[in-house]
């Protein structure tokens, strides 16, 4: 460490620790600020009706005036989607590669924003300035292309950020990891390695991506008679390159379905990151041209998304494909925690057409994008840091990477185990956490960001669990007379027709408790109404039929 | 075939075909019907509030006449679950070992039935005769204990019904599957074999019940410094089994908490299915006499279920335990499709509180009680059936076990899907299916069973997505007056403090509605006042928000 330092570096994450997505990390030192990366979450079960998850980036407004950029490891949503909800707090320049830049331009086409944004494009082995500390983009490989890892120099020492990341060293691209510049920053001793924890629990190695293309080859070579598709992560520019060149070689046209993988290929093929022999790409309103087995589809849908391509197809929905016994459908994939019953319903829908499939479970058609212990533990072994903190994952794949570097024989007191919203303060003295800032998540849903909370979510859980009943009466409030009502209304609790029996008593309950307040003289007290007709129906529809519908009165005074 | 008999028999599954769970199968000669099986099956995500699911079994009702008896294959949830529900329309003599009748017992104790049920212990070996057809208990290796496949002879031939099984060469109770007896019986040749198929992609064997053994040997052997937790299912008797033996060899005390699991471990030792060491079963109470790693603690949880002893203690919500760093959890258990979020959860919050776990991605924890692919070929040798049916599956596990009896070398015109109500007839001139019955889900939510259905699912569904807004209004439907309102009330739809100026502006859409209505002169057609109000306001709502929540309006006419 410099001995003329004397300032403090903040650590930050605001996103992408103890969940999975929305990877945020802020670092700081004295009046500078730089961003790594600005993902988006998905919303779980827990989230009903809500589209997207966005970072709490209330400290970065706070700190508008000492932002100096944001820098980007790559280009998938859990790292980049948040970007337009932010731009449109704060403007600042956005420094990531060619493809991620590319990705990042056709997303914000999608929004209104109040200034132009900046983006800056670098690529891998480039060094950016900014405020007192500066950031070098070194290549790592990724299940997307141009994906980089950073050396962050500040004045107290190199922090190492790993970004996603696998070593892979025979890529498609034939651009391995550069563990060299990586071993040659080490050599001097970093102050900290953040490095990626999503495989930390699997031992070994992460197979390289020609694994799949070996697969592929085998699986083409056995059905010549059939046309295939493909369904796979369209950010996967070198899965489908390699689907693209199989293709070729099996003398097949490829045609591309669904909006994303549309988007994306055309981005790839567009910068570059694509290879795509003349005449093999044909548009899929043309492969009647052709016989089936002479056509490969490459298509969305590989997580059993219900608008999918993929999901139209086996659903007989899709207004171009029809599959049938002559088709082999390959889901190039893994289904993402939470995902399984859908993919599992398109391979059932398949099966009962008669397609054939295959998955995962059945022939090595996918590898990880992330490294597993080996590779982990080899990053450490090259960056040689002084502190360690693992980021991106729940806290099980956090604690296992913190295993690995206690195997690595770093001290325990030098890991830290962080969340979102804590800071950890390093400082010649040394490390340590020390304090809060406000994190969290936000909530998009529609076009509102942030309006939907914590109340909004438990209504939306309750009202799905047992559905409603809303009471109404109309009432004179001053000489204390019902006049009209109570009426009954429900919705998502009982098939009223065939509960008739239940509503009118139901209704009779509540006019029981309507005359006891009324006669109570406390016929003004709307509130005291409300609770007597919410406690006596809940208690009532309770007895009859242990379900818990939420209960809404309204009253109408006249 | 014998020559004289000149029936029908009708094979009609009511449950358990391309779905998992509620089994039930009918199988019909003439005027006896025989029942295999009646279990639950559980919501899925389409669902919500939803507790449990039974099979339609409105043909059982309308033919209750010929039913001889039902006969259990095991006694887990998909296979008995739904009996107390059945038992309320129709009586029946039930057939079962001595486990099965005693999980059955425990479980009628919940219920009012309008007559006594009459249950009928039987062994592996045993035959009962009912009506033209009997039907032989022959003993297989299940995750359960007493469980048993079934050959049913009628008098067209034999049918052997597979239940759940696997082929377990070194069982934990010493008694393998009786596949003699099931070759004794194939050697005359079969009419038909119904053959499970949950693990019919599965290549090669599931593993010995005992390889966990082993490996619960080596984890008590590393651990001896700590108190060991083990989650598991609580009808897996002989993985409990092997847990106390495990425990009393290093001189651990065993206690049981969770309330199946008490409840299971309890009627296991009673009916004589474990074997516990004097002195090793303590109270739950009392472990505090005992130093930690004296004790091995048995729980249920194992699926991460919210309201279990495992998720109680990993949230410190235990009366009784609280775990720690001294704590080790192995989870001996796999997730079942669908579980593996909240499995998740409970393994982070464990981790986060210090506490070692282990699940079996990590360790060989847990082994199927399903046959893999040569099991499920071999029963297919031994018992050389005419005709095949996969059952127990969704479709693409059914298409694999069909795929199983092609590689055997069957005709496919012998192999048939079916489906849940579909009717397979068999006679001497051959099999076919011949229409269908009435078949389904009804779904059971709270005391009602069968009063959940589309509309009101699809409500709830609509409800969880975007919330509600009642509009209410009073009217003098004679004059035509706006008396009172219109009000609007919303749940789950937006922090209603924060959009006040939203609110404002619906309450003026639905005031425009109604004043158009009302000057229309449409003042008495509620009907089109109800659906204006509810058109605009779901326009303007979506106009602003990109949302549609349930828009409910209410009139009162005074």
């Amino acid at each position: 460490m410099p001995k003329k330092a004397k300032g403090k570096i903040k650590i930050i994450p605001l996103g992408g620790l103890n969940e999975v997505g929305k990877n945020l990390t802020v670092i700081e030192y004295e009046n500078d600020i730089i961003i790594v990366d600005c993902g988006l979450g998905f919303p779980d079960e827990e989230m009903p009706g809500v589209d997207l998850v966005i970072p709490d980036v209330s400290y970065l407004e706070a700190n508008a005036d000492k932002i100096r950029g944001m820098v980007l490891t790559h280009g998938h949503e859990d790292h980049i989607g948040a970007i337009p909800y932010v731009l449109r707090q704060i403007n600042m320049p956005i420094y990531g590669t060619k493809l991620t830049l590319g990705i990042i331009k056709n997303k914000l086409e999608e929004h209104v924003l109040p200034a132009q944004p900046q983006l800056v494009c670098v690529k891998a082995g480039d060094t950016v300035k900014l405020g007192q500390m500066s950031v070098e983009f070194i290549h790592v490989n990724h299940s997307i292309a141009d994906a980089c890892c950073l050396a962050i120099t500040t004045p107290l020492g190199v922090i190492v950020h790993s970004g996603d990341f696998k070593l892979d060293v025979t890529p498609i691209d034939g651009d391995m990891m550069n563990i060299t510049r990586l071993g040659e920053i080490g050599k001097k001793g970093t102050l900290l390695l953040m490095c990626e924890s999503t495989n930390a629990e699997r031992p070994g190695h992460t197979p390289s991506e020609k694994k799949v293309g070996k697969s592929l080859e085998n699986i083409f070579a056995a059905n010549v008679d059939k046309r295939i598709v493909i369904a796979t992560f369209s950010s996967n520019v070198h899965r489908v390159q390699q689907v693209i060149d199989v293709s070729a070689k099996h003398g097949r046209k490829v045609a591309v379905t669904g909006r994303s993988m549309l988007n994306i290929v055309g981005a790839a093929v567009e910068l570059g990151y694509m290879n795509v022999p003349k005449g093999v790409l044909v548009d899929v309103n043309d492969i009647k041209r052709f016989r089936p087995e002479e056509i490969t589809l490459i298509t969305t849908g590989s997580q059993g998304e219900p608008m999918s391509a993929l999901y139209r197809m086996a659903f007989g929905d899709h207004s171009q494909i029809t599959l049938d016994s002559k088709d082999l459908v390959v889901l190039s994939s893994s289904a993402i925690p939470g995902n399984e019953k859908l993919v599992g319903r398109i391979i059932n829908e398949l099966t009962k057409n008669g397609v054939s499939v295959l998955h995962d479970a059945v022939v090595e058609v996918h590898v990880s994008g992330h490294a597993c212990q080996e590779e982990l533990k080899l990053l450490q072994a090259l960056v040689r840091p002084k502190y360690f903190m693992p980021v991106h994952g729940e806290y099980r794949h956090l604690a296992a990477n913190r295993e690995l570097a206690l195997d690595m024989g770093m001290d325990a007191s030098h890991i830290f185990i962080s969340d979102i919203g804590k800071v950890l303060e390093i400082d010649p003295k040394g490390a340590r956490f020390s304090g809060t800032v406000p994190a969290g998540k936000i909530l998009v849903d529609g076009y509102g960001v942030g309006d939907v909370g914590n109340i909004v979510l438990r209504d939306r859980r309750h009202l799905s669990q047992d559905g409603l009943i809303v009471v109404v009466a109309s009432i004179d409030s001053h000489a204390g007379l019902l006049l009209s009502g109570p009426d009954i209304v429900s919705r998502g609790f009982v098939y009223v027709r065939e509960a008739e029996e239940l509503m009118d008593e139901a209704r009779q309950i509540a006019y029981d408790a309507i005359d006891r307040c009324l006669s109570n003289g406390r016929y003004a007290d709307r509130m005291a109404l409300k609770t007597a007709l919410k406690d006596d129906l809940t208690k009532f529809i309770y007895s009859k039929t242990k379900r818990k519908p939420m209960v809404l009165p309204v009253i109408m005074n006249l």
